[in-house]
């Protein structure tokens, strides 16, 4: 699906959430304790973490592995009681939810680790969530993969909407090894680049984020201010609607 | 949209379960404090939970209230180190994820929670998210809401095609003071609930859930043993797939 693409910058208050920071963090830390968001968060290694979350991924799923391989390793650099957070809460969130394919896992809980690790969690979720979209993933495999994994676009942050893609165009079985394995590369590939968005807003740069061309031609009429406003949605709409925006001919 | 219904009953293993749950969460806080899962859970009070939650969301959105309005109870009973958890972290969980309209928010509260404190949480998921996508709701409103809040079918379990639904039922815009509250309402419905199953299961009772005729006839050839086997959900399908239902004619 080629779809013509308008970058829609967004500053991320990143500059000055860099300066305040690690004293949140701190402060948190000590008179808190784990309650005190955000957790102190320092640079952590993406690859690592891939590997780390690939590994989580085979005990408890992608939501949990994608949440501890972040959230994990600050723990442990803060230890207690910072360690004894119940890591195995978000099990939950295998295969988008028990199963119920809704939201990627991955994305579920690279989310959960935005909001525990970062005083300013919104533009990292919407700077991976549209990432995820667009992106031909994995684009990270680690070295304890079996099969050789093609990369596929999602086109959607929805669990099944990924699997079915990835189903089409690896031709193989939605419940076969290979797709139980892919996505625990994908898994590993979104913890990745969580760790590489939240390193470079710990640094202070400037996340980017965006809608597709069609995507803000829809939310022009259905989302907030728009002559409809009967929706709500960041999703690119093409994940799901390919078959209406037939009916839609004035839509480019 | 009215369609036949095949109820599809799962034993719950709650009749087991009832018997060992005690015994783990006690071992639980004895020896690994907040990380041994399941907190013990006793009956909650489903109407002050979803008081509770409404007030939450005020506060942190629909994950949020959901999740907090049940854990945070127990955590209460528990005492330390239990109320140190840090439950702002579902914050993130608001709109379907800051605003992208993916899986409803006080689902994914709840099935956090269900994790949290059940040791069998599959059963308790599959219950409340099929409830969700059929049952006219709120079913409950709390007294401190302030409008009328007319029920509405989600026919999903996604924030986006519930709040749609909403919008056509109630022929309000998505970003209307009556929308904002229905979310609160539907967070205090749902986390009341959740606390209904709580109950059913920690009492030994077996859990219903099941699948629309429709979506099992689709579910025949596309999910797992299908002829096809090229997806993964257990969403109705019919809540998103209208459009393309009428390409199957032959679909009951």
């Amino acid at each position: 699906m080629a779809i013509s693409r308008r970058a829609l910058l967004r500053l991320t208050g990143a500059g000055a959430l860099a300066g305040t920071l690690p004293a949140l963090a701190r402060g948190a830390a000590g008179s808190g304790g784990m309650r005190g968001l955000p957790w102190a968060y320092g640079a952590l290694d993406p690859d690592a973490t891939g590997d780390r979350a690939f590994d989580g991924y085979q005990r408890g799923h992608c939501m949990y592995g994608a949440f501890e391989a972040i959230a994990g390793q600050v723990a442990e650099r803060l230890g207690p009681p910072f360690v004894s957070f119940p890591f195995e809460i978000f099990t939950y969130g295998g295969c988008g939810v028990n199963g119920w394919a809704t939201l990627c896992g991955a994305l579920n809980g690279s989310a959960a680790a935005f909001q525990l690790l970062s005083a300013k969690p919104e533009p990292l979720i919407d700077a991976l969530f549209s990432w995820y979209e667009r992106e031909a993933l994995p684009n990270y495999v680690p070295a304890a993969a079996r099969f050789r994994n093609l990369p596929s676009r999602a086109g959607s942050p929805l669990c099944h909407a990924s699997i079915a893609a990835w189903c089409r165009g690896a031709g193989k079985r939605s419940y076969s090894p290979e797709r139980q394995e892919r996505c625990g590369v994908l898994t590993a590939a979104v913890a990745r680049q969580a760790v590489v968005l939240l390193n470079a807003q710990a640094a202070g740069k400037v996340l980017e984020t965006g809608l597709s061309g069609t995507t803000a031609a829809c939310m022009a009429c259905h989302e907030k201010g728009g002559a409809l406003e009967d929706i709500r949605s960041k999703m690119s709409c093409g994940g799901c609607h390919r078959v209406l925006a037939r009916e839609h001919p004035t839509v480019p």
